[in-house]
C-alpha cells in the first residue's frame, strides 16, 4: 500500500525523470529521490546513456543518510551489469530500507529481477505507484522493449477539411510558427525522425533540429550544447537525393534506405538497402524492426499521404499527432492519407484520444491506435 | 459607469434571457431583472412571439416596488408598437429611476429610440454592460438585424482526414450518440433547417426535431408540449422529392425550392420557385435574402460538400461546426467541401476558432468565417 507522502515523492522523481528526456536515448529517462523521516536526503536522474543512472546520483547525494531511507524511482532498478553496475546493488549496498518503483521495467535483461534482488536482501520493494505517469515518461523505450520496435508516431498538418496541399502541391504554410515550434519540439524528443524522398525534394527539407526553434520552455530545460540530433532517415530507394539539399548540409546521422549504395554524399550518411516487397515497395515492418535492432525508442514520422497511408495500413503507427488550422482548403486539394479503400464503416481504424489542445492559432490533436 | 453589483444582476438577465432561446424566434430572447437597494424586486424573460415582453413580466412581478428601482434587460427597451405595446413606456409608467441595456437594440425601428425615448422621460439610461454575452443570446436575430440575411452555421461530421462517407457512399454513423443529440439542440435552437434534396433522399433523413433524442439538459429546460419544429427547407429544382419520404410523414412545416410546382406533398408543404443563376443553380444569396424576409433569425444547413462547398464560395456561412471522429477513412473516401480550386495559400478562407469541446467520443469544433 502506498500513503499521499509516497505518491508525492514520487511525482518529485517523476518530474527529475522528465529533465532527461531530450538526452537519454537509447536509455530511459529515471528519476529517483531519497528520503528519511518525511525529508528529501538526495535526489537525482539518469542524464546520458553511459552516464550514471539516477540511483547512483541520488545515493551520492544522500551519502550516509541513505541508510534506513526509502528511495522512490521511476522505473524499476536495473540487476545487470550494462555500461554502469546494477542499481540494486547499489541501494542494497547503501543500505536503503524501502525502494518504490513506479513500475516494474519490462527490458528482459531487468523484467523483475531488480526488485527480486532488493527483496533477496531483505529491502521491502514494491512496484506500481504513479504508474501511467511513468510509462507517459518512456513511451518509445517501453514500447521497444515489449515489441522490439520503436514507438511510432505520425505527425500531419491540414485543414480542418483535411487537406495538407493544394492541388498545385502548395503547402507552405498550413499551420502557424507556435505549431512549428511544437514540432521541433517533437523532433528533439526523438530518437529518429522519418520521411520519404518525395517530402524532402518538395520541401528541400533538412529534418533537423534547430535548437533557436524550439519553444522557450525547451531551450530552457536543454542546453545548446547539449543538443542532440536525431538519426534523419529518408526512403529514397529510386536514389533521388542529391548532395546538393539542405538535408546533407546540416550535421548529424543519416540513413537513407535506398535501391543501391552510391557513396558520396557525407561522412554521416548511412546507405542501405532492404529487401523490397512483392509490390516492389519497401517492407516498413521489416525496417522497423531493423530501427528497434538499432535502438531507436521513439519515431517521429513527416511524410506524406504515401508513406503516411502506408505505415497506418501496415498497423506500424502507435500515434497521430494532428495539427489542424482554421482554413478550409475544399475537395480539389490533396487528401491527408492514402489508405486502401473500405467497403464497410467497420473497417476504418478508430483511435483512442488521448489530447486537445491549441497551440498558437492551430488545434493540436493527439490519438493513439488502439490495438 | 458599471458596478459590480451591476455585472451580477446583468448576469441573472442573461441567465433568463436563455431560457426563451428555444421558443422566442423570430423575436430575439430577453431577459429582465429589477432590483432596488440590492434587493430582487422581480424578473421575467421573453417566451414567445406575441406574448409580452421580458420588461413585462418582471414589472408585473416589481409591481409598486419598481418605483425609483434599476432595470436590468439584455436588449434595448423596444420603442415601438409591435404585437405588444412599447416597453421603454411601460418602464416610464412604472418609475424606474434607472434603466441598464445590455446592447443597444440594432432592430432598425429601436436602433437606440428606446433607450433615448427613457432619457427623455428623466430615466438614466444605459448600454453596454456584458454586450459580448448580449450579443451570443441572440447571434441569429442581431445578424439578420444588420444584414437581412439568417446567421448560417454550416453543420458538418467527419472522420480526423475530414472524410463525410465511404467511397460507397457509406456515412452511418461516423460519429456517436452524443454528437447527434447535439445536433438536435442545435436544430431546436435553429429557426430553419436547410438540406440538399441528395441528402434527404441518401438518408431518407426527416429533419425535425425529435423531443426524446435532444440532450437531457435541454429536455429540462424546454418542455415536450411546447416543442417547436424549425422550418426545413430543402432545395429541390430537379423536383426528386417525392410523398413517400419521411421528411413528409413528420409534422411540421417544409419549404421547398423547386423548379416546378406540383402540390400533392400535403399541407404543411410551400413549393417554392426561385429564379436559377446563370449556371442553372439556385442563386442562394437569393435564397438567403428570402430567407431574411421571411424573418427566420439562425439557419442550421445540414447538407453534402456540394450544396456546403456552395454556400461557403458564395460567402454565405457565418459559421461551421464540424463533428470530428476519432476514425481515418483515407483518401478514397469522400471529402468534406467542395470548393473552386485555390492555386495560392493567401486563398482558402481563414475561420476564427469559437470553441473547441467533447461530445461523447468525438470532437465538436466551432469556427466563424471572419468578414
Amino acid at each position: 500500500m502506498f500513503t499521499k507522502d509516497d505518491a508525492r515523492w514520487m511525482a518529485r522523481a517523476l518530474e527529475l525523470a522528465r529533465r532527461g528526456r531530450f538526452t537519454t536515448s537509447p536509455n530511459p529517462a529515471v528519476g529517483c529521490v531519497i528520503v528519511k523521516d518525511g525529508e528529501l536526503m538526495g535526489e537525482g536522474f539518469h542524464r546520458r546513456a553511459g552516464g550514471p543512472h539516477a540511483e547512483v546520483f541520488a545515493l551520492r547525494e544522500a551519502g550516509e543518510a541513505a541508510r534506513g531511507a526509502t528511495a522512490y524511482v521511476t522505473l524499476e532498478p536495473c540487476s545487470h551489469h550494462g555500461r554502469t553496475p546494477p542499481c540494486a546493488q547499489g541501494l542494497i549496498d547503501a543500505g536503503v530500507a524501502r525502494v518504490v518503483a513506479a513500475m516494474v521495467d519490462p527490458n528482459p535483461r531487468v523484467a523483475g529481477r531488480g526488485l527480486a534482488m532488493l527483496r533477496e536482501a531483505g529491502i521491502q520493494a514494491e512496484a506500481g505507484l504513479m504508474s501511467e505517469a511513468a510509462e507517459a515518461v518512456n513511451t518509445g523505450f517501453l514500447h521497444r522493449m515489449r515489441t522490439g520496435r520503436p514507438f511510432v508516431t505520425l505527425k500531419l498538418a491540414a485543414s480542418l477539411d483535411g487537406r495538407t496541399a493544394l492541388a498545385n502541391g502548395e503547402s507552405q504554410w498550413i499551420t502557424g510558427p507556435a505549431a512549428r515550434r511544437d514540432v521541433q519540439r517533437h523532433r528533439a524528443q526523438s530518437c529518429a525522425i522519418l520521411s520519404g524522398a518525395d517530402t524532402v525534394l518538395m520541401d528541400n527539407a533538412a529534418l533537423n533540429v534547430r535548437w533557436n526553434e524550439l519553444p522557450a520552455s525547451v531551450r530552457h530545460a536543454y542546453a545548446e550544447n547539449e543538443l542532440r540530433q536525431p538519426l534523419r532517415i529518408v526512403i529514397d530507394t529510386q536514389n533521388r537525393l542529391h548532395a546538393g539539399l539542405r538535408l546533407f548540409a546540416q550535421p548529424g546521422p543519416i540513413l537513407l534506405l535506398r535501391g543501391r549504395v552510391t557513396g558520396g554524399l557525407g561522412d554521416e550518411v548511412e546507405e542501405c538497402v532492404l529487401p523490397l516487397s512483392e509490390h516492389g515497395k519497401l517492407d516498413l515492418a521489416l525496417l522497423l524492426q531493423e530501427l528497434g535492432r538499432r535502438q531507436l525508442n521513439h519515431l517521429w514520422v513527416e511524410a506524406g499521404a504515401t508513406l503516411g497511408g502506408a505505415l497506418f495500413a501496415a498497423g506500424l503507427v502507435n500515434e497521430l499527432v494532428l495539427y489542424q488550422a482554421p482554413m478550409l482548403m475544399g475537395n480539389p486539394a490533396r487528401g491527408l492519407l492514402a489508405l486502401p479503400e473500405f467497403t464497410a464503416m467497420s473497417q476504418p481504424p478508430r483511435l483512442a484520444w488521448q489530447d486537445c489542445r491549441f497551440v498558437g492559432g492551430d488545434l493540436k490533436l493527439t490519438a493513439r491506435v488502439t490495438d
